[in-house]
């Protein structure tokens, strides 16, 4: 089992060497930057789940990799005017105030289908049914947040980052070739995962979860979905000290 | 083989009843409202292939569909403000101008997405790998497109409109199980019809083609290669009578 610094190492290393689609011509830098920089937190879970389950990390890297083009494609679109018109990412210009916004709906664009055409390369469709339904929670989940007012948080939360976490486990299980029936298990750990992940943003970020419960008490929280987090994974049958030590990781983050 | 209007009508109630993610909520409304009111030639292109090529027409549906889905996600954001600022679209506000730009963004992308899992219905991924290559070619296109001088016309067109002319003929073709061996003839018809719908385009805009040529010589070269499709076509050991009526109705159609 590789540690999740060699995991991340490996998916940086085959994120670098990505050929794009020639088709892009010059729209392919901005998909490049807005691709670069990134925790790689779902492309590592989806490896180390991948490598829990049985499969050899190489053959989770494409699924790996269209997880963290997803996630780079949602940034870009969220980041732009029309929806939270943020011009900084990453401690540099967002990709609208890089190369025009023009080019950065086409960059989320362009990362989309790439994501697409990575999850593709499997034989069995799983991987890309699994990550089209993710992506489609993401949207409803970013539709939410930008609807305002009357909205189920918990519900904003499952989608807008929680589907993505919860298809990071999911498209390691099936690079694996996890039966269906033997999926609960982690599918569980996955949602507790997202839920970590999400209220830890909230206390570091002073919102979310932070205002609603206090940061006191969001902080107690985020400890208890950790220990619920590391439970769900004692009940896994499989050596899952890897994602303990992502669980360990998330827990305790400053950014 | 059934006539082109029965086809467009079939692809229309499929449209119409389709279930869309519900994870999507509100959202939902505005993909439908990018999704109505098209004429369909993408889509009653592939069923007509689909059903030349011996395949059933409902089996060909999704992947009609898929390839709407996809064609209405790129005018969706075509038309944004940062991008072409059409507030108008087939006699209605467009997507942006009716329900902000915000929610316009993640229409696209959530047509895109919904196109990605309507083409992962099938069991063989083919047809989700020939959607996510057109669709990179289009966003590639529209790249060229805006980001103006210098740019060869003729790939800007083989890109922005002829990759999703193409691939309506290759959807098609694999719903139908067509081997690789057996499909480059009708490759080559979809090459020239979609340099008809683009050439027809430009002359009803007087943009494009009829400006480079002059109107008269871009009609007489739609003449030309509305005969060379049919020449193609006639190449093709199928019934090809209703691809025919489409060369026929794409080389006169005034709108």
């Amino acid at each position: 089992m590789q540690a999740p610094d060699a995991l991340r190492a490996q998916l940086e290393e085959y994120l670098l060497a990505l050929e794009l689609s020639p088709y892009l011509h010059g729209q392919a830098e901005s998909v490049r930057y807005a691709v670069s920089g990134g925790k790689r937190v779902r492309g590592v879970l989806c490896l180390a789940t991948a490598e829990a389950a049985g499969a050899r990390v190489a053959d989770a890297l494409p699924a790996a990799a269209a997880l963290e083009f997803v996630h780079a494609f949602s940034l870009v679109h969220d980041d732009l005017p029309g929806l939270d018109d943020d011009a900084e990412r990453r401690g540099r210009p967002s990709v609208w105030a890089e190369f025009g916004e023009g080019v950065a709906v086409l960059a989320g664009d362009a990362l989309l289908a790439e994501a697409f055409r990575l999850a593709l390369v499997y034989e069995s469709p799983a991987v890309a049914r699994e990550l089209a339904q993710a992506t489609l929670g993401m949207i409803g989940g970013q539709y939410l947040d930008i609807s305002g007012s009357d909205v189920d948080l918990a519900e904003l939360h499952r989608l807008k980052t929680g589907r993505l976490f919860a298809a990071a486990v999911g498209l390691g299980l099936r690079v694996a070739g996890v039966p269906e029936s033997e999926q609960v298990a982690w599918r569980v750990f996955s949602e507790e995962l997202g839920l970590l992940f999400q209220v830890v943003d909230d206390v570091l970020d002073g919102d979310g979860y932070a205002v609603t419960l206090g940061a006191a008490e969001a902080r107690a929280f985020a400890a208890e979905v950790a220990e619920r987090s590391r439970a769900r994974l004692a009940a896994i049958d499989a050596d899952t000290a890897v994602l303990d030590d992502l669980v360990d990781g998330l827990a305790v983050r400053t950014a």
